[in-house]
């Protein structure tokens, strides 16, 4: 938690916030805050600055808050990702979160097994738990917007050509057409990364993502797992 | 497992493997690999090649295996981590497996919790177990070198001015000295990484490393998480 994120019920008056729960016990335990301790704070979808430390109880903290500094600008890149297991999802939402990323798609390929669109982990609330944290890593406060869209057909027929207009679209898949090597010099342009199942893209699926204008990308001899992809393009386009 | 990897005590013949347990299961229950169908297979430390279906009983499989492709290129980046918590220690030699890395180094900084070193998660099996899997994702053969250093300044300041010797030495580090922005098209050079610890590194090992002709590289406005700085640094130079 490099930042503590503060919602409006927070609020105990114009500038103060009291907190309790698990952000109490990181500024007590991890941070050992003491009395007129600054800590970085930033109020959800608005601005960041520093929390005083101003009162404290066994299982609340209260900061007098001034907030004057934009959070980083949001990283260009719409993600569209086929549901992965629990565990996983809770990792990618948490990265893409970390990592700027603000559109997030979640997508049923042929090789999503289908049980687990009854997971708990599609939840709002199992959702949103990710993303705060994800912003807490990072020091962003701009809220992810998570859409589970489901269909693929539908979608990737009727909406993603839209979705990718102007833009650089990119499938990650093994063997894909395009190789795009960091000499490239492709950067800092708007881009939707497709991210598929770990059981890999069928090929239907490929032709259809091919025909709304997407470019499959070979991202090297070796296959990263899901959570890799992400970080990987960051580094490469922006 | 995108590689079946081989050992020396799986052949019964030459060019014949018998496995049981964990690949076994993963060829019964997840490739529900049928008589006569080709497997991906690696000898570890050798060449990549097929592995045909040949017997079955409840609890093992028979392969005969030709061995003939080379394993992709090792990455040339030495990774110097800071020991990290169990559970990410153990995500980090996955993916430094994963992505190539052919030697780790362990390391003790100010902000490693003492008694991390006391885990079990440094026992040599549990780290092998991971490069494996790492290897396994990845489909390559070579096994890294790990190597546990733990104290950091006789390593920061009698080994490290060797090792980094020619090669781009960079330290991630929030506020760093160096932005390398994608379109600088600095690539494909061998690079030494230190990874510090999740606190952050000190001004004083800071100092240190930069002593040792290392740069602190900011990787841009968002604190990234241990785990997402390799993928990100292969997206970004290689």
């Amino acid at each position: 938690m490099n930042l503590i994120l503060l919602f409006d019920s927070d609020f105990i008056a114009p500038g103060r916030v009291r907190l309790s729960g698990r952000r109490f016990t990181h500024i007590q335990d991890i941070l050992k805050a003491e009395q007129s301790q600054l800590l970085t704070v930033g109020k959800i979808n608005g601005l960041m600055g520093r929390g005083e430390v101003k009162a404290k109880t066994k299982d609340s903290i209260e900061l007098d808050v001034k907030l004057d500094t934009k959070p980083p600008d949001s990283l260009s890149l719409t993600l569209i990702l086929a549901l992965p297991r629990p565990p996983m999802f809770k990792r990618i939402l948490f990265s893409a979160a970390m990592l700027g990323v603000k559109k997030i798609i979640v997508l049923n390929f042929n090789r999503v097994e289908k049980s687990l669109w009854n997971s708990s982990s599609l939840k709002p609330k199992a959702i949103e738990e990710q993303l705060i944290l994800g912003l807490e890593q990072a020091k962003d406060t701009i809220m992810p917007e998570v859409i589970i869209k489901k269909g693929f057909k539908p979608f990737v027929q009727d909406e993603l050509p839209a979705l990718v207009k102007g833009k650089l679209a990119l499938v990650a898949h093994p063997g894909g057409d395009t190789v795009i090597p960091a000499k490239a010099g492709i950067h800092n342009q708007p881009i939707t990364l497709v991210i598929g199942p770990e059981g890999g893209i069928i090929d239907y699926e490929i032709e259809a993502l091919k025909a709304a204008r997407c470019k499959t990308i070979d991202l090297g001899p070796r296959i990263l797992r899901t959570d890799s992809v992400l970080p990987y393009i960051l580094g490469r386009f922006f």
